[in-house]
Order: structure tokens, then sequence, then C-alpha cells
């Protein structure tokens, strides 16, 4: 069935990714082939619907209605899985080719966030390679990095602006003064928001990646259920502007790092320095930083989303398996993997904070003793001028820690000069 | 006698990096040991002096005094090379090593860019790995992003900042106002340098690493032999100062580019615009851009050199080897690499030109015919107050390419008003 040693692939979804790979495997059919050693051939694909006009040459493949039937088919070698969904067709037909001994290569961020350490072991146990590194960070190589190159070395510290709506959404509120529900309908109308938009927005997609990283930096099972998370809903425009004005960006920031307290895992809003190497990505551009004891610290930057990018991190992936590499799926063996309990952040760091306080002789007094008593030291305060009866006032404090922080935070609800919930933001650094 | 399933390595050379390397493995111990599924061991090593203080544990490990013979042990499964030099040990106790049918990990350029070819072939034949991740970029891990994430793509350009000690000059000429001589004086005194300075300010070590990403890069064996090279040496403060009031800062980039004329691969002092991710690095740090045509633009960026980012480079490859990655050396059987005429740069690109001219009436128009007779076209002009009779003139052409630009500088020496021999400097898109 397989007279010419090429190595066979089924194909599972065919939006943009799935059109992306079907289209790099047919247009660099020969670079591939020298590259690889042997051909990249696609024997069969499914969607969720036939008709459906991609651009795309399909006769040449079988069509299955059911991915897990295609995942199954005795004549293909892997099995890639680009329909997404953390349960569902995704999870059925993974399972599904795992169990009939294919390698498999996914994009499907949510589904390894919630069952990829299941799924390793399955796939260990049937000695087939999961891949997935368009998963995380679309064109950037970053889980080769972290899992391959960087596996000398002990992991300090993982930074990653890994959601590009959120960071689109960010530099578009700056650029054009608009505030956060103008750009996200643009967004929305643009087509750039998932079909559920907390997914981008609510931080759960730069949290599912963030999980992913966290266990291959640490060798923890993935623990997307202790990922603290904060989407950018509440980041206003008076904010970013005042923030600016100080030198800082607000980027959703992942954040993962292991203490002896246990593992911090964070995706939050932050504010960075304006003219650091994460302060200075717009757009749709991810970056990830990944700091080593030894390595000290290396920046990867790039498209982290849209057709092209990601069908290359799909396709580097597929090459990989068909040269012969050898791997675990999060750089050790699923079974020695270990599970670390959640952690916050220890680390003293400054923040931000916009409070608004009644006009009045003493607000201040009030405020500052506030913190003065919850141990929070001031760095720097503006207040500006106003029209109505709430000043509004921004703090940066010195550094703190978080729960310093929130004994603030609750003495400052509790008084009666502040007339607003009061606004806290990490000053990242970095 | 490998009772464990250990994998065992024995190390030339214990210098800066494979002191690393020694020490990176005995203090990583039981992590690589989870992450490679089985023991990374050293057996034997080899240096110029057994009695030198190293600060490191030798004793567990067997001394050979030639590193051939450390490379034929029959009890080592990999050979790592980490004592330089194009030819001699180097040479031969690699070709001892994949003769003997070890695989093999080096940190060296030099050697591969002049013998890769045929080194690759050998180990080819021998079905043994040679890797050499931690010969271009240090810690950055460029050759595996090349060479496996984005074996699916076709690499358009590749653009590197691979020569730290000439990044530290002149970041440290334009920091500290001072001239290349003294710069260079102090980066001398401070051990930055290599025994033969000219291998980094000539750009010839840069030049060694962009010959292997641009075999890499566009499947063509490596030649060295064809890379343009220009280095350091003659930019001067003053070009720095002006090109920084123009909004340019001047590096010595590395650039390769495929086109139908054949392979272009440059190592030469460009200007960058400022705020561009490359004209933002500073000092020893390295960077690369990778640019597909699928891909976009992704940029590597972190420490090129130094003890633990390039023992983490060659641990990363211990490990890849160890886990049973497979993979030719330069990204396809070296069998079926081409060779590629040499190609100089046809895209047009404008230039800075820094001329001194006698100061006398008419003699800016002589220049001004000059270039207008060999068609280049000028975008900007600066001329500075003198004290001198020779007026420095500065002149920021249009699009040109390099054949019209060597016309009108021909033109510009024969003349009388010019006083020197003129400057030029590409300006590089980016």
């Amino acid at each position: 069935m397989n007279l010419d040693n090429s190595f066979r692939v089924g194909i599972a979804g065919l939006g943009t990714v799935g059109r992306g790979v079907v289209r790099t495997l047919q247009k660099n059919r020969e670079l591939l082939r020298k590259r690889v050693g042997r051909e990249l051939a696609v024997v069969a694909v499914c969607a969720r619907s036939r008709s459906k006009e991609r651009g795309i040459a399909l006769d040449a493949y079988e069509w299955e209605a059911d991915p897990a039937r295609l995942a199954a088919r005795p004549d293909i070698d892997a099995f890639v899985e680009l329909m997404g969904g953390e349960d569902g067709d995704a999870k059925r037909s993974v399972e599904a080719a795992i169990g009939n001994g294919k390698h498999v290569v996914t994009a499907n961020k949510a589904l390894l966030a919630v069952h990829g350490h299941a799924l390793a072991e399955a796939a260990e146990q049937q000695s087939v390679a999961l891949r997935f590194e368009a998963a995380v960070a679309g064109g950037i190589p970053v889980i080769k990095a972290l899992g391959e190159s960087l596996a000398g070395d002990r992991i300090t510290r993982v930074v990653g602006v890994l959601n590009g709506t959120c960071n689109y959404i960010l530099t578009r509120m700056e650029k054009n003064e608009a505030s956060y529900p103008e750009i996200f309908s643009e967004a929305q109308s643009l087509g750039y928001l998932e079909a559920d938009p907390t997914l981008d927005v609510g931080g759960i997609d730069a949290a599912h990646k963030l999980a992913l990283l966290a266990s291959l930096a640490y060798g923890t099972r993935v623990d997307f259920g202790n990922v603290d998370i904060e989407g950018i809903e509440r980041i206003s425009l008076r904010d970013i502007e005042q923030t600016r004005d100080m030198g800082y960006r607000v980027k959703l920031l992942c954040v993962a790092r292991m203490s002896e307290e246990g593992l911090e895992q964070r995706t939050q809003p932050c504010l960075v320095p304006r003219y650091s190497t994460v302060g200075r990505i717009d757009g749709a551009t991810n970056i990830v930083l990944l700091e080593g004891e030894a390595t000290g610290q290396i920046s990867l930057q790039g498209p982290g989303a849209g057709e092209g990018p990601t069908a290359t991190a799909v396709v580097g992936d597929i090459v990989g398996i068909a040269r012969g590499s050898a791997g675990t799926t999060f750089g050790q063996p699923a079974a020695t993997l270990v599970s670390a309990p959640p952690a916050r952040s220890a680390v003293p760091v400054p923040y931000y904070l916009r409070l608004s306080l009644r006009d009045e002789p003493g607000a201040f007094a009030e405020i500052a003793l506030a913190l003065a008593w919850a141990n929070v030291s001031i760095d720097r305060i503006r207040q500006y001028a106003h029209a109505t009866e709430a000043a509004p006032v921004i703090i940066v404090t010195h550094a703190t820690t978080r729960a310093r922080l929130d004994r603030a935070l609750d003495e400052i609800r509790r008084s009666e000069v502040s007339l607003r919930e009061p606004v806290s933001i990490r000053i990242e650094e970095i």
C-alpha cells in the first residue's frame, strides 16, 4: 500500500490553517521531498462541509466525513488535527489516531491545555509522536526551543505576549485613542475574534498556551486549571493614556515561574516599559522571552497567527516526525511529569493604581493612610484637573507584594472618599 | 561496557565553552536524565594543558592527550569538539570520530564553514549525526529553527548580527564617542578579541556563520569562499555620529538571499533604522531575522557568546542525539545540496556617502554631476561647518544599484575636488 516510502498524512479541518497546510504541502512538494528524504503525501482530508469553495485542489485526496474514521485509516502515518475545540471531534479523533498507532500533529491549544497529559501518556504508550508547535505563538518555534534547544538548562522564567487579538486591540486603543468597546466592535466586525470572544479578550486562549509552555519549561503536568487568568476587558483608554505618559504600555502578559512555593502561572494585563523588547511589540505580533540559568534571556518574536506562519509550524512538525525524530510530548516522559502546587507571585513589584476620589479636604490623606497601614509605599502620584466631583488620582507604588496591595485595596474600597472600584495593574520587570 | 544505557560523550577542548559543557552536564545531571530518558555521561576529556586549574572536577573522567584518540575511543557514543580552528586537531579529530562511527557535536564555525560539506557527507555515509547549534549565535537556536522549524517554508532572506565583538565595539564607539582604534585597544585589553583580531573585526567570524546559515536556508553547499566580506575597521566615529543624526545605526550585517542570478552572501557594515528590531541591538547581543514566503519574518535574539549560552546550545545538541533524533547536517542529504553561483545584491538600496571636498566654488556641482552621470539620484545632503580646507559633505542617495554607485564613486575618485577616498555605507531595508 505504501510502496514508495512516502510519509502519508490525513488532515482533519480545512479552515485557515488546514487550507494553509494543504497549500504548503502542494506548493513545496519537491523542496519537502529533498528536505525529508521521502515524499510527504496527503492521503485523505475531512472537514465540516465538503462543498465549500476553499481555493485549493482536493480532488486527489480521499474525503472522510468523520474525523475519527480518518484518524484510524490504515493508509496514514500521521493524523493532523486542525479542527480546534477542547472536546468533541478533536478529542475523539486524536484519541482514535493514537489508539490506532498514528502520529499526531495538532494546532489545538485548548485540547492540549485540558487533555494534554492524558493524550501524551497515551501517545507514549503507543510509541507515537504528539506534536503541537503550531498551538503556541504561530510561526515562532517556541515549543522546539523550550523542549529541545534549552533542554540542558534550568528555565527561570517564561514571559509571553501570546494572544495577537488582545495585543491588536490594545495597540488600536492606544493609536486611535478609542475605547475598549469601540475597538472590540471593530475587531469583531473584521472577523478577528473567536466565535466566543471571551476566549481571546478574557485571556483564556493565552492561558491555554501558557499552560503548555509551563509544562515544557518545568517538567510539570499541564495545569490549565491553576492559571490565574484576567482578560483585557477592564483596561480603559484612560489607563492606556496615563501609563503611556509614565513610560509604560499595557500588554496581556503570560508569565510562568517556578519557586519553592510552587508553580506560578499568570495571564493578566501588565505594564511593561515602553522601550523594552516586549513593550515595543505592536498589533498581532507575538513574543516569548525564555530565561534560563545558564542561557540568560532569549527572545523570539514573529507572527502569532495567520495561515502561512501557522501552516509552516504544522508542516515543521510533520517533517520532524517523517525524518524519524524521537522525543516525548512535553520534553520528558509523561509519567515523570510532576504536579506542582499552584503559587501566587511572591516577588514584590510596583503597581499602578487609578482611583476616583471625592473632591474634598482630607480625601487624599485617607488614601495615603490606607496605603501606609498596609505597608505599601508610594513612588509617584498624579492628580489630574477635573470638572466632576470625582478626582482622578494615579499612584505608582514602590515594589510590594500582592498580599500587601490587596490589603490596601480592601481598605480603599471601604473608604467613603473612594467613589469607584480602584483599578490596579501590575508593573512587570522584564 | 555500557550496561546502564547511558549516552557517553568525550569532550575535546576545555576552554570557556568546554568548561561550561562539563559544568552543565554535572549540575543538571538529574534534570537531563529525566529529559533524555537516559544518563548523559562524560567518559573522557582532552585539552592542551592537563594541569591548568579550571574550577571544575575532572577526576572522574579519563584524560586523553590526543583529541583524535579521544574521538576514536570505543566507549564513547558522541565526540564533542570545542577546540576551534578550521584545520589541525579539530579537523583531524572530527574526521576520526566520524570514521569510527561516533556522533559529533561542535561549536566550530570555522571548521564547518571550510570543511562542512565533506564532513557532512562523511557523517551521513556513517549514519552518524553532525550537529553545530553552538557554532552560530551562541544560545539562540537558529540552526534548529532554520533546519527543522522552517523546513516547510521557502526562505526569502536571512539577516543577522552574528559577531558580538563587532557589535560591542560599534556600540561603545557610539556611546563613548571614542574612535575605532581606542575602542579596539580597550576590547583587546579586556580579552574580547580573538588571538587574531581580524577574525572578529575583519568580518571573517561572522562570514563563517553566514555561510552555514545560507546552506541551511537554501539547500546549497557551504560556500564560505564566496561570501563578500568587509569588516568594521573603516567605520569612523564621524560616520557613526552623522548617521545617528539621520536616524540610523551602523551594524555589521550578515545577509543571505537567493535570486535567479544566484546566492548573495554578504558580511558588511550597513546602516539600519535606529528604531528597527536590528537597530536596537546593543553590545554583544546577537539577532537573526529569518524571512520565509509563508512565515513572514521571525526574529530571534539573545546572547551570542559566553560560557552559559554556548554550553546550553552544545548540550541541546547532545540531548537531541541521545534522544535518537535523526536528520542531516544541513537540512537535507549532503549529496543533494547544490552549488549556487555567487551573486551580488541586485536590489536597489539607498547609500550613505561621506566625501571630503575642496572648499571652492563649483566643487559640489562637480560631485552632483558625477552622481547624475551615473544615474544616482540624491535624497539628502548635509554639509557641515569646517575649519580646514576639506569640506565634509554627507549625501544619502535614493535607492540605486551597486553597479551605478560604483560608477559614481569611480568618477568622484577621479575628480580633483575630492580630497579623500569617499566612504560609502549601504542602507539595508529591514
